[in-house]
């Protein structure tokens, strides 16, 4: 933390430690209230100031979550911090989107194995439906693009490991900017039923509970969607 | 953003939203200054209490920085915001050790290859030095901690995606206290020996410029150091 704080920087983390500290050491769980404001600053000798921001950085960072007027409770892991980081990192040039890409691709290769390893039947159905949905709405682009999402959360779902969730949750912002820009190049209506069909191959792997073909088959999605999304040139706000 | 807010939750969202479309379209690069709240404040029609919170807001995720009194200005990506989510998802038990440590696997198994396939001279002189400094130093626990980390962040730098190294420098909080616990169960002088040694494996094999070595010794190296890692049961205080 630093600048823009009401009391020192070092009395606002100092302020945020005891807060965590807090719940580490009453093994607290997501979703169990907190003391407030006053009961902090009295014990760490604070103003109430102090505390205040202390909860808004936590709040912001969804260590914590204080819906309006209530309680302070235990954050649950959210992925929209981390989305955050991404989007401005892009958007600042400070990585480009192939190095986002293959980021994602490390990443889904690996949830496509776990999932193929440890979906339930209703978890291969869905993911199978999702892959359904995109051949049957080939040309609606925003449709296309919200199954897309979907698909891949669903997998990353299916694999049972909620850090895997969360960062692939994380991509969804830079996916509805970059999935129709990559629709777009595949004009052709075979390019499209080809893209398709590389999402149902990772849909059957997981469905047939074939971890190798599945990280395959994902792999094999990622080689030609980033081919795609290089031709689109969709790259940081560089212009 | 939630509730603690001065304002309106939505008008300091619609107040983050505003300074991060002004860096977007402005194509600001970090370091490049911002306009004052005022300036922010009088454009939006929002109060100056507003336009500070959203700037604490962003500055709690590292979109901006400002340091004691100065201008605000556009942040540099930091794996701190990624640290912080993951260290409290791990200790209000959100996700366990085994989890994590399989993530970690999976980004770490491929930035060891793109490092065999992109390093420098002096990063594989770097990293070979490291894996040396643990050899020589196999009873100190702290310093053997040190040395594990910067092993693998060098690694990830190496690996010139600035995205995968942001990713790995996250772990560093969980490795500090995981890698001395692993090291605690290899109390025999031997396995000491056998861990440092793929370590040295890794390294040789991102010297030779061999990807699929770089990649195959990283997987040995944490298929080993999970299995020490269970026995050593690092979990979330879940006491």
């Amino acid at each position: 933390m630093s600048g823009l704080h009401a009391g020192a920087p070092s009395m606002v983390q100092r302020a945020m430690d005891a807060i965590i500290g807090h719940i580490r050491a009453n093994a607290l769980r997501v979703g169990d209230t907190l003391p407030g404001e006053g009961w902090f600053a009295g014990s760490l000798g604070v103003s109430r100031a102090v505390m205040r921001e202390a909860f808004r950085s936590l709040a912001t960072l969804k260590v914590i979550d204080v819906a309006n007027g209530r309680r302070a409770r235990v954050g649950a892991m959210d992925g929209s911090v981390i989305a955050t980081s991404l989007d401005h990192a892009m958007m600042t040039a400070q990585i480009t989107v192939p190095q986002v890409w293959d980021v994602r691709r490390t990443i889904e290769v690996r949830t496509a194995a776990l999932a193929a390893a440890s979906r339930t039947s209703a978890e291969a159905s869905g993911i199978l439906e999702l892959a359904q949905a995109m051949s049957s709405q080939l040309d609606d682009l925003p449709a296309m693009t919200v199954h897309d999402i979907a698909f891949h959360a669903a997998i990353a779902r299916a694999c049972h490991n909620p850090l895997f969730l969360q960062i692939v949750s994380s991509f969804a912002p830079l996916m509805e900017v970059a999935v129709p820009a990559a629709w777009r190049t595949r004009a052709a209506a075979a390019d499209r039923a080809a893209m398709v069909d590389r999402h149902r191959a990772v849909a059957l792997a997981i469905y047939r509970q074939d971890p190798p073909a599945a990280a395959a088959a994902m792999e094999s999605h990622f080689d030609t969607a980033v081919g795609a999304l290089l031709e689109a040139t969709v790259r940081p706000a560089a212009a």
